[in-house]
């Protein structure tokens, strides 16, 4: 196996102590909790005055942070980290946390190739106690480290905290955890960190339910009181606590009228409570830090607390990118950025395809910006799906509407669609079903890195019957797809369901404007003809090709380029071509080369008896990390200068 | 594609009209809703006798079925199928639909080669409106229905059902599909089919809930009957809808301490209703099916109702085989069975190991019995966690497990798994953790037919970076490589998480009674030599090998036999063996070729120069039907005979 070897940025950037006088002194938690309460409210100022200097130059996600402020402090606060443990879902608020924990002085490293990650990441700090960046997942694993601390009896009681936002608990795994917490010997304190506000705005029942639980608080305040008073009073003990709850439910259902989930789920449910109130929140902390058993605390916080601008356009502010601190003034990309959006190119051709066709449906999960679904939802509302957090569901969903007759298009981040693969499989690919999967965010992201790059697909989705895979290397291209993945004449040539994988960067504009027309299914295009060698590329990465091929040319050798367009099938006429040719071969596609394109490839070939040598590029075996997308393909081998030295090598195996 | 042609069973027993004097006239609903109210309780006694007379003789799913008849003849009764639609989940209590939409004549081909599918199946029946089988999607599936019916403006007011059980509501997905009821427009209706008794016993504190809600049923009957004398007086329509709920609302509140679930989630629930009471479901169905927006109605009902052993001990009756009709005995399994099942050598190795290292936990997704992790909670009921029907919660909370240093093991099916890759990549693999994935019913499983074949694993396991994948070829192997997995060795050696998929069926009992002892990692075994080619084989398909090894030797052909044992790496002495004797190569494997074992031996031949000609056989590009084993290998060309053909012509190519 090929090992990616990343060069560590362990540059360090000591804290300025007259700007930030608490926080430069703060290298890990110990240091917070040997602070009077007092001065918290300064280490808080410290943090966002920290947060919003270090990100309106290296940017990152700007508005959770800033809202978790608080809570982020008064867990380190009260709770023994690293012994006791937080798991933080998503992650995007956590930088806070990164700063109390020793991260300080690496923040500005932030997002870049070998420098801190933009999520809890364990590989960098053991205060980072599991994988976070795909959502949902906060509640299952802190389950598993309580239970596992429930079974190892020669440790001392340990205290696990998963923390949670609102969009994050509507998801079907944040369930599966609820659903389970109540099951087994366990202490996890769950805390509901609720902006009403994830990066696009809220969907789904269990919200609207929230908002209503939140409006009338006087009989979960009262309860809490009720609670500890018998506590402070030595009331509260393991014997009695189950006649204390059920004292607890009985007032409730004297004092209010509200029904509550949680509680029907068999977690004891405190809230909701000010999640900017510093003292008061660390006073409940301490109250139910020991109870045992499975509890919820519900906590509302202001997405972006404390920056205006980022309190009155909170989904603007979410990953605002550079910004003036003191006007609040983004600026924009910087640099020439040329091109448009994949992105962006879905979304309006999708609007455009939906004006012609009442058949067409638009269904994302919690991405209706990320995606530019947004677009569809602006002219179409009633034909715009936003389900939430819930991949699964988006994907389900789509095989019930185009089992009616309707045609779903379904936009997921290629990373994030791993989440419905059975989905995909069992309610679409079975049945035949046209649902058409627009997998945004395909192959390297770059600054999110390892749970966000969608590597996965091309061999995942390849393997199911009936799956066919396309991979536009232009935006121009992907329009046509996009127009030919709703038209008859697809459905009469490939009746099921269809992938169309696209990148997330820009491509060249031009050819926007043509008028639509069919692309043949299964056929790619030959780009380039030289003589020495085939290249046989998947999607935009042809480009690089193009710079190979470029580099190649002065030092004399030439090679035959095929963009291959599909997967499953591989387009037989140019595999009978690279054949006929004769020709050492190079693939390379933007996706993990195990099980991917080139493997594609030389199935073909070995079912046809070929014995060409083929040389695989790609993602090699390993996960991985941030970085820029340029900076990764060089990691990975897979840029134009590799490509090069590949064929090089291809051409004459002796020269080295 | 090699396509597999299935051929069909058409074969017809007419029903005895002097046995089922109404069921036997009754070809499709048109004929059941011709019948008098009266007649119906006829009808369902017609359904269970057929049932029972038919199931004991041609062994399928019995109790749930059983548990459906009055439910199933109200739906048809009152529903205009098949323009509205009915999608049943997991479909395991289907039968009777099947009867009553014009299968019971075919109903004898049940699970059988060619016959009529143990689940709803869309290809079979128009009846049949979704794919069913694995379990949770019937929500989601019937949202898009029932939006899409709402957004063909041209069509009648179509009314579509989703039966869930209660197993099944526990599901993520059903509870994101739950959550998203609310938020377009629709008319669904949701069935709880309530048996408080799924395969196993249930789980989870949903299920507790809803046990709870059963108690009280006086303030749901009520408020139906508020809302049906309002209805009566035509008080209720879209206008004052709201009011009515809110009205119901403060009702409730009024008079009872219970919370409701689904209220909290915007659908209006009724119940729970007795439902074998059929004059009294059919009232209800009447009363509800024209209003608008989501509804949930609750019914209790008897898993196994009308057979008294099947009453008695519904776990056993789910699936009881053969049976007397007379005397509820079961048969046990026909035919001489030889040898050991694969899951109870994982059960009993499980316990025995758990025994001696005290980090192991054992983890499954609602089938303790079906993966024999029964056994492991008989002696270790602490650490055993059966999750419901909840895979990704399962792998997730299994990575926490690991995360504190325990060693779960996570039994689930192969097909389920699918629905928690993303969880296997996100929340262990790229962590590195050491949760052993214990992979039941990998590769072809008979008659529970297409969305239960366990054959994508090897393809989309492969690509996970540091993952490694073993394939036992016999139950001693599997021990031995369940004692390696939670070895201090092993975990040296390869620290992350490891797969072990083995089949549903049987193996032999030798070396059972042998002592423990460490697999090499990634090492495969050489099982047979021979000169004129070499067969490279993952898992018992081994002993297909071993048959056709004999069906060529007495053509004077020999071939070299490899086990692989491993993927993930693959074994590089034994292709260095393979490379150096320069024969063809024929791999075999239980899974999709695509991607699968066959691509790793090309993808490494190809990397190591290799120009060996390698014919791949296993499960081609196809989704497979249900048969026997054996019949289903020989469907995909993959038994004995096609393995020695498949030599025979890579030793001579030019003959055929």
């Amino acid at each position: 196996m090929q090992k990616i070897e990343v060069p560590i940025d362990d540059s360090v950037k000591p804290l300025d102590e007259t700007k930030y006088p608490l926080l430069s002194a703060i290298h890990s938690p110990a240091d917070l909790r040997a602070l009077e309460p007092g001065q918290l409210p300064q280490v808080c100022q410290d943090i966002r005055h920290f947060l919003i200097d270090s990100l309106s130059q290296h940017p990152g996600h700007f508005a959770s942070s800033m809202g978790a402020v608080e809570l982020t402090v008064a867990l380190h606060y009260v709770f023994n980290t690293p012994y006791d443990r937080i798991v933080w879902d998503v992650g995007h608020q956590a930088y806070g946390h990164k700063l109390l924990t020793g991260r300080a002085e690496r923040f500005h490293t932030n997002r870049r190739l070998g420098g801190i990650s933009g999520f809890p990441n364990p590989d960098e700090s053991e205060y980072d106690t599991f994988t976070a960046g795909h959502a949902s997942n906060s509640i299952s694993a802190a389950l598993g480290m309580s239970v596992a601390a429930a079974l190892k009896k020669d440790e001392p009681r340990r205290n696990v905290v998963a923390v949670i936002g609102d969009a994050s608990i509507s998801g079907g795994l944040a369930f599966e955890g609820l659903n389970n917490a109540a099951n087994s010997k366990n202490n996890l304190l769950i805390i509901l960190n609720d902006n009403d506000m994830s990066i696009d705005r809220n969907v789904g029942s269990l919200n609207s339910y929230m908002a209503h639980l939140t409006t009338s608080p006087s009989y979960n305040a009262l309860r809490y009181k009720v609670y500890k008073g018998l506590k402070s009073l030595h009331l509260v003990n393991e014997k009695n606590k189950g006649a204390i709850l059920r004292f607890n439910n009985s007032l409730k259902s004297l004092i209010t009228k509200e029904q509550n989930i949680f509680e029907g789920l068999n977690i004891r449910y405190f809230g909701p409570f000010d999640g900017h109130d510093l003292p008061r929140i660390i006073r409940v902390f301490n109250d139910i830090k020991d109870m045992e058993g499975p509890r919820i605390l519900h906590l509302r916080t202001v997405k972006g607390k404390g920056y205006e601008a980022a309190e009155k356009n909170p989904a603007q502010w979410h990953a605002p990118g550079k910004f003036d601190p003191a006007s609040g003034k983004m600026k924009g990309e910087s640099g020439p950025r040329q091109g448009v959006k994949y992105q962006d190119v879905f979304g309006s051709t999708l609007v455009e395809l939906a004006a012609k066709n009442d058949r067409i449906v638009g269904i994302t999960a919690a991405m209706l910006s990320g995606t530019s679904m947004q677009k569809l939802y602006e002219v179409f509302p009633k034909r715009t799906f936003d389900v939430g957090i819930s991949e699964g569901h988006a994907v389900t969903f789509a095989g019930g509407l185009a089992k009616e007759g309707m045609m779903p298009f379904v936009a997921i981040y290629s990373s994030f669609l791993q989440r419905a693969y059975d989905h995909i499989i069992h309610d679409v690919a079975i049945q035949g079903l046209p649902v058409t999967f627009c997998i945004d965010r395909a192959g390297l992201v770059g600054e999110d890195g390892v749970t966000h790059h969608g590597v996965f697909d091309v061999s995942y989705l390849r393997n199911i019957p009936g799956m066919l895979v396309a991979a536009p290397r232009s935006p121009e291209r992907l329009r046509q797809l996009l127009y030919t993945a709703q038209s008859p004449e697809r459905r009469e040539q490939h009746p099921g369901p269809m992938a169309i994988r696209y990148p997330r960067g820009r491509g060249p504009e031009q050819g926007l404007d043509k008028p639509f027309e069919i692309v043949k299914l299964g056929k790619g295009e030959r780009l380039a003809s030289g003589t020495d060698a085939i290249i046989l590329s998947l999607g935009p990465i042809a480009d690089e090709v193009t710079k190979a091929l470029e580099l190649l040319k002065s030092q004399g050798i030439s090679a035959s380029h095929y963009d291959m367009g599909f997967l499953n099938p591989l387009d037989d006429e140019i595999m009978q071509e690279v054949v006929a040719a004769g020709r050492p071969i190079v693939t390379v596609e933007d996706g993990m080369v195990t099980g991917g394109m080139g493997s594609a490839v030389i199935e073909w070939l070995s079912a046809h008896d070929s014995s060409l040598p083929v040389a695989r590029l790609g993602v090699p075996d390993n996960f991985v990390p941030q970085g820029k997308v340029d900076e990764l393909y060089r990691l990975c081998g897979m840029d134009a200068e590799a490509i090069a030295e590949a064929v090089k090598h291809a051409v004459d195996p002796a020269k080295k």
